[in-house]
């Protein structure tokens, strides 16, 4: 475990040095480890929009890998730090806010046993911990410790995994009609090339037809889209399509060279952004 | 080579954590490669920037590093994926639309042997290889089996190097006007401090006496300049000078405590941008 | 020694592949060093910003670090080149034009017994150097040599700490006023979160009473808060603060789920930013 890889996930952007000083915390405690910064872009305090990116990105690394995440408009503040261990998949370490709810609610569904540990003992944080910086001076180096095989319970006592803080809404509702089902998400994401992903996993539709298929509709305030499309290469350019991401989850993009979606809003409508609600209607 | 190099260089910013999935799928083979992030800001399906970009910087590592290039407007549609071997340089891994025309032509006029192979062999692909996201499932999983020590012609059929797609016009034409040349470029980068890199290496110049240095001309739509200078310090603060840039092409800077030529151009004169035609003249 | 740990700061973004290559020329030389990026992002030729975010960061890193930084607008200049050792912290190295004077200031009234050198042997630079990137051929060879553990008296010749450059007025000043001190100090970063960080470490005020921790007030032109602060639960949404920041120093930050101050300024006033006086008063 000594060599183990670390994620780095935060609000922190990368200007001011804060992520630097967290990997030097954590090479100072473990220099072997491995680190890999998902992203630091997360929006200022959106814990939502965090949750949804660890969730993307989780199982495209190692088991016993241990995923930092720090979005904390709570440090300082009573809220809990905690260590979420997910077996054959690794470690969440990172304020007890909601922003590890999507992984814990797909993980309960394929029935994984989940445990999570209160972050309280100071022997595994710096020796100084400032009031607004957890990131640098609890979580950082816990992760270290996990990376050096420190068991998750000497952090401190378990939590019950329905005792965690969850995000509200965050998972899509689906509301049967008749013979048609109405999938009411959010937008999780618009990536760096206008892609809208949503929150809703491919695997909630279950299998449809193709004429099914065909009829999928997508509605965001002013932006809609019909039918679920396999690749780019089946619209034509400027059309908007509905696809499953690389990550499994629905997304409306739209060819032209790059899919973009940005600035294409008509006048007066409300701006299309994280959190957005929107609905996927099968029939 | 099971700690060598991989580079990492794409249109894929560094917000959505693509990049940091596709080093989850390195490290998940070899835990032990050497990543270094070259740039992920290419512009989204700029293919030309990126091959210039790469072609700036690749002889800058050591010999076997493995660099792996994705700008990849065709992901998902027939183009090919390749691996081309460049005998003590290294190995580039990504798409076949152009990325390595720089590389290809430059290391040809140098006589090297270059090589390369069909990337189609799915078991170095990631068991799932979604439509989208070859960068992850296809590109990623090779760059480590290469760090391995696996031979490219295990991934695939070999392809000859004139079969491999080139850019137009990405190279600079020469033109010999009596007594003097014009050399015909495109701007290859605006960078960071607001230097124009131009495509031209400097030694397309040829031996050039005092005269003729202090006689070049440059000429970009408004951007004008006149004279080849050896630093900064040999011209006056705010004054645009002729450099040759760090990695060996013609630049414009200019001089004013930091060199830039953003938004100094004449009114309704069209912008200066990657791609902008350019003109070099010696006499 | 050798996976001694490097950290990186300089002012060339993230998008031309100018840190990339850094890393190679280090990884050429020694593909054991642990490389932490601190930022890239200070602002072009920028030496002040350079030289406190360096100060923030230095002491949350192992002992013998080997910091790398690069703001230099100098370049190709006759400016010198330094390699500055802080004895149980580690090595500095860059241009000498003020970058450390934070550092030396710092250390000196800790008593440290501060050394430099020059780097003049061109044994330890790249074969070629170029005259505008020594941050590539020098400066990024010479950090790469001091991981293997080669010493710096052999780099060249020593230079006294008081014939180093150091920046004009970069240490606040204390002014005593009957009962009362003013400290005059600068901005010194504004952070992400748009918290305004001075130059001003906190044990500068030296001990306060409840009473004098109250009445504290900061004056940075149309910027005025009152009252040192222990964390952000103290006040209300969209009030500002004082507090000691995460590193030590004094900062205003503003409550409102975020902690901003961006563009609260009042029309006409001028810009506070980066270099700003200000003024902190006890009484």
């Amino acid at each position: 475990l000594s060599s183990a890889l670390i994620t780095l996930t935060s609000d922190f952007g990368y200007d001011d040095g804060y992520v630097g000083m967290m990997k030097g915390v954590i090479y100072s405690i473990n220099p072997a480890a491995l680190l890999v910064d998902l992203s630091h872009s997360i929006a200022a305090h959106n814990i939502g929009q965090g949750a949804f990116l660890l969730h993307q990105a989780y199982r495209h690394f190692p088991p016993t890998t241990i995923n930092l995440a720090v979005v904390d408009p709570g440090v300082g503040t009573a809220r809990r730090a905690i260590c979420l261990i997910v077996p054959e998949v690794g470690y969440f370490v990172g304020p007890d806010n909601g922003l590890f709810s999507y992984i814990i609610k797909a993980e309960q569904e394929r029935g994984a046993n989940l445990t999570a540990f209160a972050l309280t003992d100071p022997t595994y944080h710096r020796a100084e911990v400032s009031s607004t910086f957890h990131g640098r001076d609890i979580f950082a180096p816990i992760a270290a410790h996990l990376s050096l095989g420190e068991a998750p319970a000497n952090f401190g006592p378990a939590v019950e995994i329905d005792q965690l803080v969850k995000l509200e809404k965050f998972w899509p509702e689906i509301v049967q009609k008749g013979q048609s089902r109405l999938i009411k998400g959010q937008v999780a994401q618009i990536d760096h090339f206008g892609n809208v992903i949503t929150n809703i996993p491919a695997n909630l539709l279950g299998e449809l037809t193709q004429a099914q298929r065909d009829k999928i509709r997508f509605k965001c305030g002013w932006l809609t889209a019909k039918g679920l499309k396999q690749t780019y290469g089946q619209a034509k350019k400027g059309q908007l399509l509905i696809l499953v991401s690389s990550s499994g989850f629905i997304e409306v993009a739209r060819v032209e060279g790059m899919a973009y979606v940005y600035g294409t809003g008509v006048e007066g409508s409300p701006k299309i952004t994280v959190g957005s609600p929107l609905t996927l209607s099968i029939s």
